[in-house]
């Protein structure tokens, strides 16, 4: 069996004494699946070297790790940087999470037709590898919009081998879809529907397949499957050194006030400036939060290359600080806006919010909406957003929230913190018994029974 | 009979002397209902007091003129500016064309929610201002976005009129009108729904069913019915001193060169600095089109009081000046932009464009697609985005732009310069064909009759 992803299992360094050392990848799909194939000799997971020493460690043969079969790919530099910024994070992950300024982006100009060609190159190469590495009718399980392409690929080399695709984004409404050059759209979607193609949720898949006979006139294979985080792991975090002391601090911090919580990538699909100017009205409507509540949140810096993503970043820095400079007094401040990337010092604050705030515009499906009832001591209250994914699983028994609506989203902060504890406690249970529901096992599972199935 | 649009069909001025004069509005829908309805004592006119000096008039009773039964509305004028500013033209003109720049906007705050109520009342004042003016069982038309709510209220108060409501502007596809506040969607597609629906294409009419049946589960009654510009009037300012002046002018900048044209508001989904980028592409492509190729963009200034707007101004200027820069020789200056408002001047254009660019990104009509045939004494090739509702039925014999992808576009515009002198003659006969196919009292009677049927 083959798993392709474009970011692997571990990633490298390389040390001083000119040795490579290797360090667990972030990210839910790596931490999912890692557990499961650590050790299983039949399997194999390729994935892009990214970064100079992923590629040194690949030139100097160095790019093994134990307890995984691990071929890292390195395309041309070039083209894997169109393929990657442009076309797969600038293009398909905006289409398909609704982030255009259609005004103004995206421009479809030669500069996009190089970076669709690097696209299709990368695709290639890594099709290639695919094919090089397979044995007769094994099972190919290729992971997200970066590898769209691939299936066609794979399909047209080795009609043996049996092969499914999962999206981990959202996929966007048929009229969309028409934003693409019309042959950009065909080649994309000619390839996903030539395999199963998987998505978190139901909604996912029916757009993709209204997308698919809006462009080819045809009803494409799909299947859903999700998973949620793993439990164990969540809790060896939890017990880290670095969680315990990050948690100490968090304590000392917030004191005996309430804590609204949210922890996310500087993503624009995240909301996080509409979170903010929510909870600013949450202190306006409701003057008993003042000095009583703090809304810590965690977001870490993410594809900073991307113009787009520097500027959100300072949209943030300062809707916060507005926040703060309208309701601060001595001994409070009323958001604490944390940019640095610290996964144990999110799981402390995981495990002691009261409230969650997961408010995104459109997201695949969210890991920490279900990580927040893993982990919380505190029957957490969970504010989620219909636009996620996780909505689909968890929504009755969270606050919904309406991504636009900075008032639906103040008074749902309100009803969380007001919420009693036996209802708190209730919902707590729920969402902790569905957020376990479904081991990333299963999922690996349903993939592999798509591929074997639609030979 | 009544008929209620936002802008009436004249403006008024107040003059030093203390009298009032009157000036015919501009806009697709005054002009093509003005000669329907003048001289008809059958018919009311009820439209908004736009600025101080028509507010001067209706106080000074002086806003009656000459042919029409005029009934000009005075609402509260802070009201007034929330209605039309923030709702009608920030959010519901966004929504339907698809512009917002979703990370950032919309955000249902206080201020909206002030506005909404404001849009409430002014629609409220409408409502009032047929009803007292009204005779049992008369027909009323109600005209675009800004009165969606205006069937409900009629309804309400005088179930004995027959309504009808027609919207100007594309609609959203179902999944967009969810980015509306839940209670706000509901009351926006409950009034309209009460009444039958016009639009210009079935293309919008199929998405505001969707809507409705997305937010309240039931199917309202819709109808298709468009128009085009009535030919005698263009022909008439086509022969004024002021077209043929500015025909002259036109004349000796372009000389012998081909000429690429195109007039609009400047108005985001109108995809003007996209054109111009288009353009530079055809420069770079075929170089036998410089220095015998003039881009002349008369586009002019609108709703200036709103951020977007001027900052989208500003991006148009930019991108011709680049091209300016980067083309430009001693003799000839490719991109000609002028955002002066002159209607006479853009009749000039329209006559002697070689092509004909209009290539928005959703446009509910687009008279200028239109216009441009029936001016015509090139038989001018007309390049027409998909978006627009024009393009629904003009499709067949225009040049398809795809309005997000430059290098299509480029390539559209060799297409229509290089396209042979008997083809393009075929073409331009069936689109003036076509463009003067629908007179607007046709598209007025259609209204009548579909307000009569739904009694």
């Amino acid at each position: 069996m083959i798993i392709v992803s474009h970011r692997g299992p571990v990633s490298f360094t390389r040390e001083p004494d000119g040795t490579f050392s290797s360090r667990r990848g972030a990210g839910g799909v790596v931490s999912a699946l890692s557990p499961l194939i650590e050790g299983r000799d039949d399997i194999v997971w390729i994935a892009a070297a990214i970064g100079d020493d992923d590629r040194a460690a690949v030139a100097a043969d160095a790019a093994g790790v134990a307890g995984f079969a691990l071929h890292l790919v390195v395309p041309d530099s070039t083209d894997h940087r169109l393929h990657y910024d442009v076309v797969s994070n600038a293009t398909l992950w905006f289409l398909f999470h609704g982030l255009f300024d259609l005004p103004r982006r995206p421009r479809f100009d030669q500069h996009f037709r190089s970076s669709w060609t690097a696209y299709r190159t990368v695709n290639q190469v890594f099709a290639d590898a695919i094919c090089s590495t397979a044995g007769e009718g094994d099972v190919v399980l290729v992971q997200d919009l970066q590898f769209a392409l691939v299936p066609a690929m794979v399909r047209a080399a080795r009609p043996d081998l049996r092969l499914a695709h999962f999206t981990h984004t959202p996929f966007c409404p048929a009229d969309d879809i028409r934003i693409l050059p019309d042959d950009v759209a065909k080649e994309l979607l000619t390839s996903m529907a030539s395999a199963p193609a998987g998505f978190h949720t139901e909604r996912w898949a029916a757009n993709y397949r209204a997308c698919v006979e809006e462009i080819l006139g045809v009803t494409p294979p799909t299947f859903v499957s999700t998973f949620g985080p793993n439990p164990a792991a969540l809790a060896a975090t939890a017990a880290s050194p670095q969680a315990l002391e990050a948690g100490a601090r968090l304590d000392a911090e917030i004191g005996d006030r309430h804590l609204v919580f949210r922890t996310d990538r500087i993503e624009l699909s995240k909301n996080i400036a509409r979170g903010f100017l929510a909870f600013d009205r949450l202190l306006d409507l409701h003057p008993q939060w003042r000095e009583r509540v703090v809304f810590a949140a965690f977001v870490y810096p993410s594809r900073e290359g991307l113009a787009e993503y520097l500027a959100y970043r300072q949209e943030i820095e300062q809707t916060a600080q507005r926040v703060n400079e309208r309701w601060a007094t001595d001994d409070w401040k009323p958001v604490w806006l944390d940019t640095h990337d610290d996964f144990a010092r999110s799981v402390a604050g995981l495990q002691r919010a009261d409230v969650l705030l997961v408010n995104p515009l459109r997201d695949g499906l969210n890991l920490v909406a279900k990580e927040g009832p893993l982990l919380s001591t505190r029957d957490v209250v969970v504010c989620l957003s219909r636009g996620a994914g996780a909505f689909d699983e968890l929504g009755p028994f969270v606050v919904e929230v309406h991504p636009y609506d900075i008032e639906q989203t103040a008074d749902a902060l309100h009803r969380a913190l007001t919420m009693d504890p036996g209802e708190r406690a209730s919902r707590a249970a729920d969402l902790r018994r569905l957020a376990g529901a479904r081991p990333a096992s299963e999922w690996l599972d349903e993939q592999v029974a798509q591929a074997a199935s639609a030979t």
